[in-house]
């Protein structure tokens, strides 16, 4: 099969395998308290150009819930995406971590929040106990569906979120994906934006099972490492999970892989233009193809995922960082038949 | 330094790496449609000679705590060693899995669990609402004192809780080091003996990032798969998992790695044996040196734990399965000289 | 004041208080082992026509975050309206008491659920480990905006949530004034359409502070005795909780104060009913004055509340069961002056 | 039966019973907007001597349990006596409340926690995060065992405890007890000695359904509010809670009732003194009679509790705000015969 079903099919990059090799040398003492480990916090602040800290967590899931749980009491409620991966595709893993808090959902076309319909959201919060209080927001870079936030975006979002005493997350399994998309720095899409926690994707695009939690405001973490270790989610062997967060930036593949699955991405996109259904921007396309063409792409062995609801008639293709370019060839070629 | 802190300080085996890099092989499908983790029951159902279901997750701490939670509700308690690592070592994660259940404590030296105890302790529980329900045991093997339950010793325990209706857990850190200290079959250590699930260690023994959650009856897994993903604990690129699991059984490190460490540890033990003050049986030595002798230790640059209670005297001695032969001399020629 | 802001501003009904001093003669057993707690599964279920188990607790919200967590597990979620009080209301009772299941939103005209519009929603769900799973339906009897379901609309909600394993969970906080106002026993409108369990609300119809949780199949009451006492709703003297509930219906008032609570409510509807925004039936009316009329009663002493969203110019007028006719007469008339 | 049992099986003070007639008069703002909620504040403020919040709950378990949680992060112990309510009584309420912190036993005769033992057990504890961090102490008073605390013994505890930025909680179920039975203020006895958060019992000593959460620092009530609402333990008709709280005090009962009890008991440890295992104090007598004096007087129509463990051969006596004299005289002639 191709796959283009999601990033997540991707294998490890060299650098990865190279440095968790290179790791493998000797004893290193436990739970973070490796060289490897130590390090984080300073190369993460670099690429970032601010202090930071930097925690690896085993997955993306976890990344998001410890973040929230962090900053959003059990009475809080955060407003996410309607289409949002922690509304959708984590089992509810926001209210275990948080202890019972909701998700306040708001709708957006390419599974963006807009401003305005952030603050409609919020009027319908009252500062009194019957309901629970807004305390996060999180936004996904890129989006469910593709999109990316501008640094302003952000900003505007951000803006309004902290008039209300609320944090704001940024999902970013795909940040790299989003970033590399725009002419701006890593900087300007985060804390400059008013971002106060990342969740870092390393394992899409490239990684093997660690991802970062990087918080802005090193005065924030407050109780996350502890939330972290109860969750299980402190890795005894700390430096397999340091090396791969180190070797994601310090080897370049943040940058490398997600441009060349950004760019592979564009040529599907520009194999049949008139069938893409969101605004493309990232390492996924979206296709509103119709039940018989997709069928008709499935036959020829392309792997890919309906989009829901069912018969919608859309799909959706990602570009890995390692999707060959033959497989490329393949789908354009396919497509520009149809 | 020469490290005799813990086995969680060792490096990763090589048919472990060898492993990932095999596995690091084109696309494969996520969380667990691979081929890899589609082999798991199967090789693990032969290993214990009964069929299995076998979850990978990322540490001891969400083994254990994902296996308590499948099987405890909220109100339940779970009996346990006072010395356990579920009470001591995992800042509540039990508690955080299960919804609030409760862990209620059993003293024994060894940090074993002795039927007698069990019995008495159960009495405490009156089938009332007033009180926690206890619904699981939970034992260590190897014990955080380094010793081991026999299969009879095990069935004790286990006659008396499924007598009650509660399941039995065995924390399984150090499995393999307690497996091949006895004459006995994987089977009769576990599901003969009336063990329910056991979070089987394979990261002390030579893993990077993964352990089995073993459940020997399939109809009891009920809501685990549910809890892993909304945990966290379900890999994206669950390949590198699966094949760190698979391996473990495979190559026969899980029982090289044993041995030698096991071997090794007996060594250390047999070189002051008038200081041991736990049984030794397993790659954990404890030994009682008092103060002044553990400072000269530490002085010569062996690094080890003292052993709680602050000012016991007492200190503990792990052997990883990649400790340096030339350390244990070194340590064996030191304790001998004081 | 002339208050319709809500039937919580009532008083009790002097059969409960009488109840209450009745039953204050001497010593009782405590935690339900007395003679009146003794009484309820019985009296209810006469009232039911099936035999019941019915359990008291302090609040509305206990009822219906109780009753959920007995049959919704945390990786589960409930389908409820957007306005439901569950949802809006109860600063995330549900998901604490759960342990974190989430809800899942339905629209509907009148805060009801329609068939297809949960057939519909149901259709989001899949069978997988990544999102949350369907487990319960939760409707509101009489709704959020006074309208009110039949058997029949019952019937056809329970069916579809039934065939997908879910249970049905009625919150009937103004359940007598939804069943005085249809010609239906107890138990047309309750397990005969599918209900599995009722918040059966008493307070806000003449009682002080117990309501009744009613499960219509014993065999479902599972843990719900733990949970009641884990979450501190077991109340110590018992009597004064069972006699409340057991007066409730042995005096009739349960149907009493709901007729002349829909009664009068009936009076202020027809005083003005162009302004009638919500189809009426029960006890609430609901009226889209605009801004101006708003402040123009409120001015003449009127007390009620607005209807988010803010600025939508609605407001809700409630007759409680002890508004004094007096000030029915005067909204009356204020409303007919306008 | 002459009861014996405990003090939840008195009846309701006629005074609370008149509060509640009284108050029961026409509409009042509901959830604690009503003028007798709103005089909390101020009256127990008097009582104590300093400016107070006081919120009402419905039992003695929600009033402990929103008073931990409030203070102790899910990562947290709290520090308590083995045989405290907290740890053997409310089925893991604390656990639930706080969303898994555990508590961490403390033993001691009287069921009281000696400063030296607190001292003791908190060298456990090491401020990393592989186990959970004591963040509060929690105290009952009068204890399970009938024994009280002194200012002094209070202080030395709350010194130790604040030392380590631990928070102190009274569990006062029978609060009023224990300070009638020194000749201390309520001031002393409480925040003064450094406890800063009261669980202050009403309905064992007269009270029906309504306990009182008093924090001496205003500024500790953080998110008590949404914990309570959240908790289903917001009285939606707030006033029938808060009259219990208000006659409480300012009838007298809380002391008249108190000091009947505790002289009633000091009549029955007067009858058989060398049976009384307990050092006696407040309104609870212990007696080691042994199987057969104990079966005697249960013959005899005595209604009493055995002591766990089964088989110790002790029993308790308790007394109540009613229990009549005449019961007293007969037990303790009962007594005086064996």
């Amino acid at each position: 099969m191709r796959y283009f079903k999601s990033d997540n099919t991707a294998a490890v990059s060299g650098e990865i395998l190279d440095a968790l090799g290179a790791a493998n040398d000797g004893a290193a003492l436990a739970y973070g308290a490796d060289r490897w480990s130590e390090r984080l916090d300073a190369v993460y602040g670099e690429f970032f150009g601010t202090p930071v800290r930097v925690f690896a967590v085993s997955s993306g899931t976890a990344a998001n819930s410890l973040a929230l749980a962090t900053m959003c009491p059990p009475w809080g409620t955060v407003l996410t995406h309607c289409e949002a991966h922690i509304e959708r595709d984590e089992c509810g893993a926001p209210e275990f971590f948080t202890g019972g808090a909701k998700l306040s959902l708001v709708e957006g076309a390419g599974a963006k929040i807009a401003a305005a319909d952030l603050t409609r959201r919020l009027t319908w919060f009252d500062a009194h106990v019957h309901g629970v209080q807004p305390r996060m927001l999180s936004i996904t870079q890129a989006t469910e569906r593709g999109a990316i936030y501008t640094p302003a975006e952000i900003a505007a979002l951000a803006n309004i979120a902290h008039a209300k005493q609320m944090r704001v997350h940024m999902d970013g399994a795909r940040f790299a994906n989003a970033l590399v998309a725009q002419q701006v720095t890593p900087a300007e899409l985060t804390w400059q934006a008013g971002v106060d926690v990342l969740s870092f994707g390393v394992i899409k695009n490239g990684g093997m099972n660690a991802e970062a939690v990087v918080f802005f405001d090193p005065a924030q973490v407050a109780d996350f490492e502890f939330r972290r270790k109860r969750a299980g989610q402190l890795a005894c062997k700390g430096r397999y999970a340091a090396v791969q967060l180190l070797a994601y930036l310090e080897s370049g593949i943040w940058k490398r892989n997600a441009e060349r699955a950004n760019r592979l991405a564009s040529r599907i996109a520009a194999a049949a233009p008139k069938y893409v259904s969101e605004p493309f921007a990232t390492n996924q396309v979206f296709m509103k193809l119709g039940d018989e063409r997709i069928a008709a792409l499935t036959a020829q062995g392309f792997g890919f995922y309906d989009w829901p609801p069912a018969g919608s008639g859309e799909c959706r293709f990602v570009v890995s960082w390692d999707t060959p370019e033959d497989d490329v060839d393949a789908l354009c070629a396919a497509l520009s038949r149809i």
